[in-house]
């Protein structure tokens, strides 16, 4: 069972006040370079895993896609999307991902954004999403980066000329509780290349492997976002079923 | 022009009495992670970028490669593969690899160990060696990773329990000139997603993305490999002629 943090009334009330969370796709800054490894959403069957408020449900299913399922694990985060995008086009699902069924060969794109690095069976998962994809169907997704994620103790170190981002136990992959919003969220930490052998045991061929930062333009919107120039923060990755 | 630190008579020496110099490919201890992503040389026509001693070479000329050709830019590297291992089936050819011809079509097998961080317009290589390849022809390539070549101080810092490794600047790719055997040594840090891009624009599909470090075993074996385990020192990657 996932920890799901996101029912948590004080996490809860932390991350609706975030810029993603008020705004949308537009208020997350990695939004722009993960739809560019988006297909065209026009015709197709969408599946978003870790809907959350449903943003990325109500973005596909504006352009035109032909069916959405979005799927989380958090009453509170549903109960929100159904309540502010009651869509025609739109099915929210409350299950945990861990062990959700998926329909065979069901959907065209799967999506996920930020929520496979709180699973602790990815590679099962991996293994049902091929199973729920056509041949040739896409899955587009992004998870903190695991420099982002490595460390026992992720945290800044002042050094000169610029603060330092810590990198320690790569190896040593499993789960990392850290303060985020509140104390004792648990991540789990994964190596990229334990990402890209997940996909490729479970059938995928990975078409982009892509570490994300703030671009420069983006500093210079929001000087504090300086540091994350440092260190990748989310790995985004598009595969296709092969 | 490469720096060709190999020919630095200082740098030479040092380098020389290297385990990986002096016992060859068992003596470099990411080698049976590399040898893992290699096909049966067999039959194969095989070329060898920033070749050295000529340590593959021989290993694949022993193991009934039909043609092998080692290239590299050190004069001093290939006096010693041309004395130490004459044999008919293996060529070599001093060039540097930043502007080497390579012939079309004339290798199933391009191989490259921890050369390719040196080189600065390491795209167009990888635009020639696909032309070099046949059709599903295989790269197989070793470079030092790109959390290891990201800071401009890339040294352990003390932190307890265990020493971190510093990531700075790591969206600020291009050249590190770092202490190893010698001082001054130049070599050029790149994102993990710009190789991976890099290879899919030249029309390689990449196959297996291997983070390396010692295993658990070669720690117990040698005790002062320990912090190696805090962050991967080399990258492995296997890629297909598309």
């Amino acid at each position: 069972m996932t920890q799901n943090i996101y029912d948590d009334p004080i996490f809860f009330g932390e991350y609706a006040r975030l810029d993603r969370s008020l705004q949308g796709l537009d208020g997350a800054p990695e939004w722009p370079a993960l739809r560019a490894l988006l297909p065209d959403p026009r015709g197709l069957r969408v599946l978003d895993l870790g809907c959350g408020y449903g943003w990325f449900c109500r973005w596909a299913s504006e352009r035109g896609a032909a069916r959405v399922l979005g799927i989380d694990v958090s009453a509170r985060m549903l109960q929100r999307a159904r309540r502010d995008w009651p869509a025609d086009g739109i099915e929210y699902r409350r299950a945990d991902l861990e062990d959700v069924d998926l329909p065979a060969a069901s959907f065209d794109l799967v999506y996920s954004s930020l929520a496979f690095h709180y699973l602790t069976r990815l590679a099962d998962l991996a293994a049902r999403i091929h199973a729920a994809l056509v041949p040739g169907g896409r899955l587009v997704f992004s998870v903190e980066h695991p420099i982002a994620t490595a460390s026992h103790n992720p945290t800044w170190v002042q050094r000169e000329p610029e603060p330092i981002w810590p990198v320690d136990h790569y190896f040593d992959e499993g789960p990392r509780t850290t303060r985020w919003l509140v104390e004792g969220v648990l991540k789990q930490h994964r190596m990229l290349g334990t990402y890209f052998e997940m996909l490729r045991t479970a059938g995928f061929t990975v078409t982009h492997v892509i570490e994300w930062g703030p671009t420069p333009e983006q500093v210079a919107a929001r000087p504090e976002w300086a540091t994350e120039r440092e260190r990748p923060q989310f790995l985004l990755v598009a595969a296709v079923r092969s």
